[in-house]
Order: C-alpha cells, then structure tokens, then sequence
C-alpha cells in the first residue's frame, strides 16, 4: 500500500468517526485501514481532538480498557445551541404560522434536516451522561427529531403507535390522556425494548403532558427506567405538567385572541454548560 | 489568528462539507474560517476529494459559476451497496421475524441509526441526478428512512397524514386503497410543498402499491413532479404495482405456508454503476 499521508489519515478519520457519533472505534481499526502504527495513530487523534475542540465541532473522547478507543460526540456548546435556538425562535414567531385553533404550524421546521439534525445534537449533548439505551418517541411529527437524537447518541430508535398494528407482533397497549382531553391508545411492540434498558423520550410537543405520561407510563410495563425527557417546544401554559424533570428547547405562549405566537428559548440554554 | 495548518483545514473541512451533504459551500467560507488565500483551499479540496475517493467516503463536487463551491455527495458504490444490503437480507431472513398474519418484523432496522442512515445514503446515490426538491413519504414507519435520504439530499422532508389534523391548517386530502384492500385517507397540509417542484417518494414497504399511488395522486393535486420513488422493500407479488419505476432495496418472498421470509437484494443492485 502507498503511505498514507497525515493529512488523508486524519481526514478520512473524521468522516468516519463524526459519521457514527458514540460509537467507540477501536486504535486497532484505523491501524488496519492506513497501515499505520498505533503510536502513529495516537498522535492523529491527538490532533484531531484539537480541531475538534478548535471549530467547535463537538468532542473526542479516548475511552481506555478491553473495549476501549475512540469516539465522537457531538457536544454543542451552550452559547452555540442559544443561538441556534435563538434563530429558530425568531422564524416560528414569524407573521402567518398561527393557524385557526391557535395552533402554530411548524411541520417544516420539524423536517427540515438542516434544522432538526442539529436540535438532535443539542438534545443529545444533554443526555450523553445519562446514557440512555434507545430513544423513545410516539408518533409522527416528532420522529425526526427524535431520530437525529438517536443517531447524535448512537442508539436505537423506538416508535410507539396510536394504534395497534396487527403486524408489529404481540404489543403492549396502554391508554393517555390527549392534549385535547380525551383518551388514546399507545402501542409498542414487546419485542421493541429490553426489560431493565434505559429509555429516553423525544417528542416536539409538550403542552399538558398526557402523551409524554403515557410514554413514561409505558415505559414502566416494559420494565425500562426512563433517564430523561426532551422536546422541542413545550407551551408556557399549562406551567404544571403530567411531567416532571423534561428539557425543551424552546417555549410557546400563544395570545389565542390576538393570534399571535411568541417562541422563546427555553430557560436552561442561558446557563453555562 | 495562530497559523492553522493543513491538516487541520482538511479534517474541520471534511466534518463541516460531510455533516450535510449536497450544500455548497463557497470557498469564501472557508478562506474566513481558516484565514487562508483561495489557491491553498482549492489545493486542500483536491487533496481531499482523492481522500474521498480513496477511502470510498463519497464524493466531493466542485461547482463553478456564480453560485459556486464544493459539495459533498454520499455517493455509494453499487458493490458495497450490495454488500450492506445482502447483511440486512440475511438479517431479516433470520428466525422469529415472520409474525402471525405471515408479517415481517422490521421495526428495529427500519429505526437504527447505523442501518438507516447508511440507506438513506444508498437511496439518495441514486436520485441526485434527479434533482428532488423535497422527500415525501407516508406516515409511520418509513419516516426515519425518508429523513435520512433527506438528509442526503440536502432536501426538506414531508411527512403525509394517514388522517387530517386540523393543526396543520388547510389541507389537501385523498383517497386511497390501503394494502388491505380499504379507502383510507392522505392528508397533506397546502402550505407543505410549491406548486412546480419536484418530489421524491420514499417507503418502506410497497406491497400492492396502493399507498404509494396515493402520494402520485396527492402530489398531482399540489402541481408537483414525482421524479422518483424508493422503497426499503417490495414483495415479490404482486408483480404488478400500481406505480411504476420504483427502485426498492430489498425483494421479500413471503411463504405464508411454512411461514418462512425470503429477504433478497434488489436486481438493480447487482449492476455496474
């Protein structure tokens, strides 16, 4: 094999390392891949963690022992995700999105990949500690973002239904109360998760939080600890939710008489973290 | 500012054009950002381009004009397509994936993230030339496949409703037949997508077709070109569709009988390209 300069070594490395973030590559695999030595390798790294840190791109992390490697993750710094936020809370309080009903149309933002792969990283830099084993979201409009998150954490995806699905296999089913008062279904798959993992629930919206309760209510007949909730905008009002301890990253109060819409940050992105 | 050297250009550059695809991205930027003359970044582009080559990492385009720079492109070679795509056949041809009702359980690799994205990018190889504007796809399942072949693309995502929500302001609905042989309903908010763009469909599954002629008949309703359609699987009957000129990943062969799946590549996949 031609040698392989520093230069191609590190940048193939942080294609391949950013690509899959959380995910622990072992010293040994990019051995293999450039023909290099290990100390050679240790010395890439190095660097590529300067960069990292240097653009604001996140994180590498060594992680020593038998399973031990290296890993990317995608740790947006507080001012950074204020300001992404901050931006975003300025197009949702744009003229022409309250709809009739008082509701807020937001449906492009919420599948816009430029926007919603980056909430994913600002919700899993959140979570990284709490080390959850899947994301958990109900459908439909928060599965995008509850997938960038997932693929931030680099962890499985999980989608509970409104209904059951004959062909998802034997379910769990529970019932929740709606936003707007009445009683749903939920539905998972009990093959979908593994009694004693570790869930964290992804969602858009948080207004009374009877969907999310159904989440953490389900949750607990499968046997998963729930180790976080986030969601992309929760409403000012109700101030007391079915919830407790969620992160949103941005808050809606809407004037129903004047409809109007003003969308803030939430209160955690001032802090310094 | 402290000399940033090349190495360092070229892996921040790699993570900023890689993290997403298809945007471009003048060579302005990044002089700015790493306060170099153009000539040094045109020679870190070429010199990351082979890197891109070399490593089968995708492929970096430089675009001339006025509106000009570099992008990237996850451009999938059909042979290592195959291959991923053989791994997942053999997965989900595995025990215990037939459910009652002669279904294949796909929930797990339809949400994970290494599975996904990697689909996505397969997907997306093959419609860039096709220009899509946007991605559609039919709620639930398919959601996480159609994002990150949005993702791919550079382009926004639409999601259509099975029924209409009156949160998403006016709307236009359409019938369809479902796989089971019943009308249901697709909703789609009239703000979603322009008159005079182009779409690209992308499922999960295409069985009869049913569904994914709906999303052909709900897109003539918006004036909207459907320039592809892409599906993570079909059944290998009925023969006949109900669209034409779809591309799927995966053929099943269901034998109901012995309730056994036959998960195999699509033939497309074993071309040249």
């Amino acid at each position: 094999m031609e040698k392989i300069r520093r230069n191609e070594r590190m940048s193939a490395m942080m294609k391949i390392l950013t690509a899959e973030p959380n995910k622990i590559f072992t010293l040994s695999y990019f051995c293999d891949l450039f023909g290099a030595a290990k100390s050679t390798m240790s010395e890439d790294i190095d660097l590529l963690r300067e960069v990292v840190n240097q653009f604001g791109l996140g994180e590498l992390v060594t992680v020593t022992g038998a399973a031990g490697g290296v890993r990317y993750r995608t740790k947006v710094k507080r001012p950074a995700a204020r300001q992404f936020v901050g931006d975003l809370c300025q197009k949702l309080s744009g003229p022409g999105r309250v709809l009739p009903g008082g509701f807020l149309y937001s449906s492009d933002v919420l599948a816009d990949p430029e926007v919603v792969s980056r909430m994913g990283e600002i919700i899993a830099t959140e979570y990284y500690a709490a080390q959850p084993d899947f994301v958990l979201t109900m459908e439909t409009k928060g599965i995008p973002v509850a997938y960038a998150t997932a693929h931030a954490l680099g962890v499985p995806l999980v989608i509970a239904r409104r209904a059951s699905k004959a062909y998802e296999g034997s379910e769990i089913n529970i019932n929740y109360v709606t936003g707007s008062g009445s009683i749903g279904t939920m539905s998972l798959s009990r093959r979908a998760v593994k009694e004693g993992s570790r869930c964290l629930i992804v969602d858009d919206f948080l207004k009374g939080g009877g969907t999310a309760k159904g989440m953490v209510d389900l949750m607990r007949e499968f046997g998963v600890d729930v180790v976080g909730s986030a969601f992309v905008m929760s409403t000012a009002k109700p101030l007391r939710k079915r919830i407790t301890g969620e992160k949103s990253l941005m808050v809606l109060e809407m004037d129903t008489e004047t409809e109007t819409a003003l969308v803030k940050p939430a209160f955690w992105l001032h802090g310094d973290a």
